[in-house]
């Protein structure tokens, strides 16, 4: 008897369990983040969802003005997938009135984008501090007003903004709200229907007293993102994040967590990193399946 | 007349302001920590200082090792510096009870030799996740319960035990005491003459509420470090620190905070950079005057 040993993409350790199947019940609430086989266009990244069973997507802006809105909303629909989340809005922070509201009306486009590929919700990345910036405080303030500004079209289209919190490693370029707690600061305010907050597992694992947050986030978790924290950390920090079970989070803590406050979402795996870029897109879906359903999918 | 440029390192920019001459007043509080210019013994450390008018010096127990803990007091004496602190203690986070024992008798030995070194007080690294364990709350309880099992030697040495809480970047391989606010609910029930934190800007800037938790810091800043975040950032983590001025932190705005928590002591300049390393170590004392004469000492 021959046995080939399937392997992990990209640590190249052996699978640990075998891959659920298309169909598997395990997989009724696992989505990709198209970001995680960043080669792969909308096209290849729906084959993939319906090839490797996953009844999910959250799709980036870009890739669907590629294909164009209507054609990419026939695209999905066709496949019988859902879409768990659109990527991305935000990026509130500029010192400069005329261009938040340019931010403000692009957003305002990415809610119709999203109602129209039937998204619950808008994932919103804050924005750093604008070149020689040196007020976060400021810069925070302007994060808060951008999200609430948005509020009334939220309603309107029935699409929710999800507050990104984001680690701190990205404060200055990038996310200038760095915890959960700052997040739900944030949204409590505005009502819960069109404002709420991800949960990514990058980006929050490391907070102080996160599961009180993940508590408190309770009816406004919009979003649950995993992946992983690598060490070493990878040399550019925006490609900086791991397949889950290859670092230092613990995914059955968190996601009991996520679970216990209520959330009964889509939980997307997405992952920047080069390494898994450069794998073979259809081993890096087989590897996550397999690792969802060992570290996340029995404590959901 | 031939007008020759005086450039800082390592952005190679104009120098903005003239350098300070040693006796200058403003220099009073400032401090190099001698791993801001990595190849220079503690002799070389010792002898910069005096030549660029510093007088204090931040000392790592390795150099310090090297010439031996008696010549190195008598060094430091004979330069008539003040050394204002010692680094470093703390990792306190292996899961193996003898580990730990053997870590709390080596941070014994580190608060000895502060007190030799007439240093106020022992910077302490928590300790990062060890190997392949992902309970972070746990880890957590260690870096508190090391800290307690200090104090009464602290006490008998009259040596401060000085917590530094580290960017978040750091909290799976270093330090797990990641916010200012976390360090403080360690040292908040411990006596203040025994237990102080380290405010760093590199670790805290980006800190929500930093400016409630200085202020909550009072009578607990046991050490004011100052050094950079920039970006893009360096490929190596360790390595990421920067010069005061060259990127996102308001030096003017933490400084005034720090001073206004009541800190009196040295104020001690601390990078960690290749680019920094390889430049010349004068060119980097006269950089770091100037900028701190620019950014701290006027908020002090």
């Amino acid at each position: 008897m021959t046995v080939t040993a399937t392997l992990d993409v990209p640590s190249g350790a052996p699978a640990r369990l075998a891959t659920p199947a298309p169909g598997d019940p395990r997989l009724s609430r696992l989505s990709l983040n198209q970001k995680t086989v960043d080669s792969w266009s909308l096209s290849d990244a729906i084959a993939g969802c319906v090839a490797h069973g996953l009844p999910a997507l959250g799709v980036w802006r870009e890739p669907v003005a590629r294909v164009g809105l209507t054609d990419a909303v026939r695209m999905v629909r066709d496949a019988g997938l859902r879409v768990s989340s659109v990527c991305r809005g935000g990026f509130f922070t500029s010192a400069d009135p005329e261009t938040r509201r340019e931010r403000h009306d692009d957003n305002r486009r990415a809610l119709d984008e999203a109602a129209e590929l039937g998204a619950p919700c808008l994932v919103l990345v804050p924005g750093g501090l604008p070149g020689d910036d040196r007020d976060l405080p400021a810069a925070r303030s302007r994060a808060a007003a951008g999200v609430e500004a948005l509020v009334p079209h939220a309603l309107d289209v029935g699409v929710r903004l999800a507050i990104e919190p984001m680690h701190p490693i990205f404060a200055a370029d990038r996310g200038v709200v760095s915890t959960l707690r700052q997040a739900l600061d944030i949204a409590e305010p505005l009502p819960a229907e069109a404002v709420g907050v991800v949960v990514d597992t990058f980006h929050v694992w490391w907070e102080p007293e996160v599961e009180e947050q993940i508590a408190r986030a309770a009816g406004r978790i919009a979003s649950y993102q995993v992946c992983e924290w690598i060490t070493p950390l990878p040399p550019d920090a925006l490609l900086s994040r791991g397949m889950m079970g290859d670092g230092h989070i613990d995914f059955p803590h968190l996601t009991s967590c996520v679970s216990a406050a209520g959330y009964r979402g889509d939980v997307e795996v997405e992952i920047f990193n080069a390494d898994v870029w450069a794998a073979d897109g259809d081993a890096v879906l087989d590897t996550l399946t397999r690792r969802y359903v060992e570290l996340v999918e029995p404590h959901l």
